[in-house]
């Protein structure tokens, strides 16, 4: 499924081909993330041409609505939304926290790195999701954000969910935990999560065979010897490939992925989930990560931050109105080859739908462009030449 | 500037070609609004690729945002907004009144046909605008929408932005009035925009040469005697082609339109304003008229209400949520070929800007495939036949 091409010496960085039922991502990689079976505002044609190999969906807002067993019907997520390429779905485990019992209910925002740019930043968690989220032992309870119908969630429930809608690779059902969370919390709520990684498995073997591959997921928050303890229990379960969940101040990041990483068997690919920042995504890769997913960039761009090389910027600065070159000369997008920015600064102005089409085509593209870059350094051997030069030019 | 290609008898249906500076458009045709430089949520290649020939923007608008000065430094709005085919400009009059003096002030919706389907709809009109809009002989003074700020547009004004703004065709500054107004302000109001007429023409003629189009706006309101008095008075002028701008009731449009086109001549274009409904659209065929535009079929796409032969749609009401076949099946359009109606229904009920997008090109082809199919039909003689199949199935 996962084919190593080349490895950094002095690092955990590689460059590989995962393999799909629906074809090959060369990677490392940049996720699309299309929460609702559509990446905002494209067409799945925009979405390949701004050099997306893979999308994201996501599990509990499908369940939700219109549900899996309507996207089942209609021959699956990729007949759906009309994406004939690759294709993640996420366990749904990080929405029924966040979004569910606990949403708007004194919930805060993270501050850490991973979970925040998961979907659903601006839900966020709650500190005390322990007490309102209900979970057990046996799954997680949780309200409907459209209905308030009350909902629960297996791991047998959310294997079910993934193989009716359909995607490539699918996760396991873990608990995300806070960043705040306690190391007894996050040991306890790690624990949980294996047990269910046990049944995830379980539940995707007695299901009728597909194409389906099942990734497990690391939790184990910021403390080496939980992430450890869990890379390990992880890869001793018969897996397809793994997820690293959780959530960390940012500087925590590249060294907790580095504990994981080192112990998950090279041969496996890697999923870092919820990861999108370009500087994040480097570390990431660095540190032995094959994909990233993230939903950052694309919300992001809806509201007119856009990537460059030398960092991000807001469209919405009045010395953009005059500017009559592209988003970034050389730029390759769609957008840069045809539009100025004063055109740009004039949809975001005017609040027109096209602004968000546009700088979603530019951000995706810059994060793809990035992560092809990051491979050709790789294959080149040139990854830390490559690391340097873009770390001086880029303000993050 | 304007082919006959073929005329029927006991109508005045005629198939054409008009050409303008970037290219021909093949008539009859539906001219897609595109108000503040774009077509709401679509590219220009999705525009295009919905058989759209060509584009009306909205001098109004774009004089307040980004400015004509700020397009003109652009290169133009063909280059502005990356449309490279023909294009129209309106002359601002409709939304001067409509949105200037008398916005937010006690207006009142049209109940006709013709204003309600120009643009800014919502806006509409006051019945007291004569009193609200400050409309002198010199022109018309409103405040900005956006800002508060007054703003003074003459004919000469109107003609100056048009020119920088730099569409193919452009539009005489008229006065267009409500469908309840006297008799006595109808004739004052129109005498205002013949003498305007001319002044407009002056103004063109005064500018740098270029290869725009200056239209010429006839209107009388609900009246014969009117009508006729001002197409006999917009005919003697030399303008290229013709715009018949006002507001009926709807059953008064037909006639009203039949009045004026058996005055206008015979080898110039006519444009009916504001007109996009598929029985309308005949209907103006019928009776002379080779261009019409309307914000109605694309802001309904919006609002997910769906043209199919049979009549409207609403994707919202339940039923849709089941439906495994396209809006319409055998509809060449890119949404039908590819998204089930379930799809389109998800969409709407998520929120998303895709539905937005899916719903246009829908609308927008079914528009333009309603204008070619009655292209045919003139050219094959079977103009009724086809007017009389199309209503047979047709439920408006």
């Amino acid at each position: 499924m996962f084919k190593i091409e080349k490895k950094i010496s002095k690092s955990l960085a590689r460059a590989g081909v995962l393999q799909t039922a629906h074809g090959e991502i060369k990677t490392p990689a940049f996720v699309a993330v299309g929460t609702k079976a559509t990446v905002k505002s494209l067409t799945p044609e925009q979405i390949k041409d701004a050099g997306s190999q893979i999308v994201l969906t996501n599990t509990y807002h499908l369940y939700l609505e219109p549900g899996e067993k309507q996207i089942k019907r209609s021959g699956g997520l990729h007949k759906f939304m009309n994406w004939s390429g690759p294709m993640m779905t996420d366990s749904g485990g990080f929405q029924a926290f966040s979004l569910g019992v606990a949403y708007g209910s004194g919930i805060n925002k993270f501050i850490g790195t991973l979970a925040p740019e998961r979907d659903d930043l601006d839900e966020a968690y709650s500190e005390n999701k322990e007490k309102k989220a209900q979970v057990t032992e046996d799954g997680v309870k949780f309200r409907s954000v459209i209905d308030g119908s009350l909902h629960f969630f297996t791991p047998e429930k959310s294997i079910q969910i993934q193989n009716d809608l359909g995607a490539d690779i699918i996760f396991a059902f873990d608990e995300c935990t806070s960043p705040h969370a306690s190391k007894e919390y996050l040991r306890e709520a790690m624990e949980r999560t294996h047990r269910w990684a046990e049944r995830c498995l379980e539940e995707f073997k007695n299901l009728t065979p597909n194409q389906q591959q099942l990734f497990g997921i690391v939790q184990g928050g910021r403390y080496e010897d939980l992430r450890k303890k869990s890379a390990k229990f992880i890869t001793r379960l018969d897996f397809d490939g793994f997820g690293i969940g959780g959530s960390f101040v940012k500087e925590d990041m590249a060294t907790a992925v580095k504990w994981v990483n080192e112990i998950l068997p090279e041969e496996k690919s890697r999923h870092l989930l919820g990861v999108g920042e370009p500087i994040d995504l480097i570390l990431g890769v660095e540190n032995g990560c094959d994909t990233f997913d993230c939903v950052a960039p694309t919300r992001m761009a809806r509201n007119g931050t856009l990537y460059t090389r030398k960092g991000k910027i807001n469209i919405l600065n009045a010395k953009f109105r005059n500017q009559m070159s592209p988003i970034e000369t050389g730029c390759g997008c769609y957008t840069c080859q045809n539009y100025t920015v004063s055109y740009l600064a004039h949809l975001f102005r005017a609040k027109e739908m096209l602004a968000a089409t546009l700088a979603t085509i530019h951000n995706l593209y810059f994060l793809n462009n990035l992560m092809s870059q990051i491979r050709e350094a790789i294959l080149n051997d040139k990854f830390s030449e490559f690391k340097e030069e873009f770390l001086k030019n880029y303000k993050s």
